[in-house]
């Protein structure tokens, strides 16, 4: 089963479609190759491929004439958010026209009573819980980077809340969103549930832009708890950090955040953020609810890591402690840099079923030892998602190999553990070679038939997820 | 966007299906008529459409098997559950087979640690939670009735637990499924969450059988909570009911049940039950968690339930009493025949946002008066979703005509206020002329041509969801 095959590069259609954007557009198409390398992929090792043409629409009517004009010539057209994937889901290896979602970033309605809010793609979740703050919600998903929610949907994103929140296919409610022919659906209603039919916001969530361009998002708001308790406990090793997240799951303590980092990633971020932390296993947690339940949340949780040889676990509900710490951990990643200055990220994210995760990360640990590689360790590991950054030399050609292997044995290891190559960070063009083995020839035959359905041109972000020349036999 | 249609009645191909069938399967293939009649649809008025053969698998291979054989005759099958649907899901409009999973009823396996279970689609949520109990586990989802987790996952069900637990689509982790081909995919791998492609677990949720039939379930389980609080709460008026569900939720309590029952339903369920309650609308409520938060959560409710001018809220934790209520519940559909013995029943089954709530069901309960009809009103009012049960003598041409008309305006009623015209029953046969208007045609046009590209000879349940000539623009 094969999805039609784009041209590897339509170059006179692509000159065509930018004349007419140009056209109907004016300046709101940018060709200079400053911008249009902007609009690759730019924070990761995986190679920059611009797209020819970046249009800035206002609307979703602007979203559905770029798509039709670009239909018309056999055009790939690509969504871009914040930039902030790390898969090369913006890149273009086909050419075509990158559409920039920066002017479309309103917040267009909060229905408090119904605790949701409509938005445009384009706005950041820092923006948006920036305007939510006096309806008393917030917008729960908080993946670190300050990243665009039409991104965060097309990529299934979750983040350090999603053990108690969930992910982005838990919290949005309904989208719109044109299709490959032009057209604009609403995913569904505002109703908080239906069976009318088949989930199409569920199947557009995780999509990357592939079936669908995302131009409206209606989002689940949570109240902005009572009371925020958080802090930081020690334990002698990864093994009892996991083993800790696992009994407090189980115990149906709801933390919010339950964040492991390993002793060399502490040390990074000490380094960066200047923290004094123990440079010892630990785990980051916060608990959400009234003043009384994270009290008692706190107090469990600290039995549980005493019982592990943990602790002590301590704990604040003072908002500016706990904001230091949680800037930290979403610093981690770049804070990386301060062991290695000058070397090149490599982020991996499987994710394993939690009764699998001590043993994976103990086993993985025990492989980049192994590999001589320097790889810092963070986990969400209420959900059995972790990451390591491996930091390497590009230069060094043996480096640059070891790290390749570690990172394949590492979805190898997840996947006989029943677990996934990508628990949050999507496909993109990075883990497309991971999907045969995840799913079986059969799934994603099922895939492409989908998207060759929705897709037959295969202009929407070809060559992510399911490969232009696709074939699965 | 037309589906391939499948002949009214391909008779030589489902002849030569069974024939091949009864080979494979001997006396495991059944044609007596009281057999076939029992899988079609029994439960409401929505004619019984019987299938030409009813098969009773034991294995995913049999099912591989059977839809094999049938796709070789184009002949439709029709996965059959409990029966318990409401809008003709298990009809077989066009003949065919029914493929009975009452064999395939075990729990296959229970993973503690990560809270999930793996179990055939024939095993009931009853059997299943009996045969969880040990572990301290158990699986929320309650449509209430004893319906099999094969069609719960098809019909994407939810019930009086979902607004602390989800629905279906929220509580399934992965699913084993045979395409139309006869391909068998697994949707999804056990981790918690996963970014690795499109959501196929979500897309066949809620597909009735129309894009694959499930043979094996993952579910997502919840630990049995330490204590369990519950009583009824009487309220002045519907309204005010509402009203104490949308601040109940609006201030973050996590009521694991809030269910409003009009005067009349609490009539009939005294009258079938003989409960004594008083014949006012009333809440029924649950609360789940530690002693002390199930009594916060009672005394923060109690104190809405005052401001509003209803209560006393008279809680228990005592599971006998508790007991008695919720299957006074969960027989408030039935109990209804008392008020008017001999009638037939139509279920209704919208969900609004829940700011809209009380209004729609306000000029509903105006428009049953109005339509001098008799209609007991319960409501999973936290998620914003009611039925009606409208008692209809058939043989009175007046009255049934009264009774569908005021069904056509409420659905006209919920689309207009955002809502949906199925919560929770789904489409069947009984929903499909709402889709349109409630998706449009340009969606509509993606669910048919999803339909398509997995089933495209529509052999699977033809007739349900996409009609096999649907035609849209």
């Amino acid at each position: 089963m094969a999805v039609a095959k784009i041209a590897a590069r339509n170059a006179d259609g692509i000159a065509a479609a930018i004349a007419e954007l140009a056209a109907a557009f004016g300046n709101r198409v940018v060709t200079s190759l400053a911008v249009r390398e902007q609009h690759g992929n730019t924070i990761t090792w995986i190679p920059n491929q611009p797209p020819d043409a970046v249009v800035y629409p206002q609307s979703t009517e602007d979203v559905q004439r770029i798509v039709r004009i670009c239909a018309a010539h056999t055009v790939p057209v690509i969504a871009f958010g914040a930039g902030s994937s790390l898969e090369g889901h913006v890149n273009a290896p086909h050419g075509g026209v990158s559409i920039d979602m920066r002017d479309m970033n309103k917040l267009l309605g909060v229905h408090a009573e119904d605790l949701d809010c409509v938005v445009q793609p384009g706005i950041t979740r820092k923006t948006l819980n920036e305007q939510l703050r006096d309806s008393g919600l917030f917008f729960p998903i908080d993946p670190g980077a300050d990243a665009s929610l039409g991104g965060m949907a097309a990529t299934r994103c979750s983040g350090t809340n999603a053990v108690r929140y969930g992910t982005m296919k838990d919290n949005v409610i309904a989208l719109k969103v044109v299709l490959a022919n032009g057209e604009v659906i609403d995913t569904a209603r505002r109703a908080k549930k239906s069976s009318a039919g088949y989930d199409l916001t569920r199947l557009m969530v995780g999509s990357e832009g592939t079936l669908g361009i995302i131009t409206e998002l209606t989002l689940k708001l949570s109240g902005i708890p009572e009371a925020i308790a958080g802090g930081i406990c020690p334990f002698p090793s990864v093994e009892a950090c996991c083993n800790a997240a696992i009994q407090t799951i189980q115990a149906g303590i709801p933390v919010a955040r339950i964040e492991l980092l390993d002793a060399l990633q502490v040390r990074a971020c000490n380094l960066n953020a200047k923290l004094g932390l123990p440079e010892v296993p630990l785990l980051f947690l916060e608990f959400h609810g009234t003043e009384a339940s994270v009290a008692e949340q706190s107090t469990r949780f600290g039995d549980i890591a005493t019982e592990l040889g943990g602790g002590p676990f301590t704990w604040t509900t003072k908002a500016e402690e706990r904001t230091k710490l949680w800037e930290a951990r979403h610093h981690a990643a770049l804070s990386n840099f301060a062991l290695r200055p000058g070397a090149q990220m490599i982020a991996t994210d499987v994710c394993v079923p939690i009764s699998r995760l001590a043993e994976c990360v103990t086993e993985t640990q025990a492989d980049i030892a192994e590999s001589r590689l320097v790889a810092p360790l963070v986990g969400h590991v209420g959900d059995g998602n972790f990451h390591l950054t491996l930091l390497i030399d590009r230069d060094d050609a043996d480096e640059v190999s070891r790290a390749k292997a570690l990172s394949e044995r590492l979805v190898e290891r997840a996947l006989a553990m029943d677990g996934t190559c990508t628990g949050e960070h999507g496909v993109g063009q990075g883990k497309m070679k991971y999907l045969l083995a995840e799913h079986g020839a059969a799934a994603l035959a099922a895939m492409a038939a989908i998207k060759r359905a929705l897709d037959p041109q295969n202009i929407l972000n070809p060559g992510k997820i399911i490969a232009g020349d696709f074939t699965v036999s």
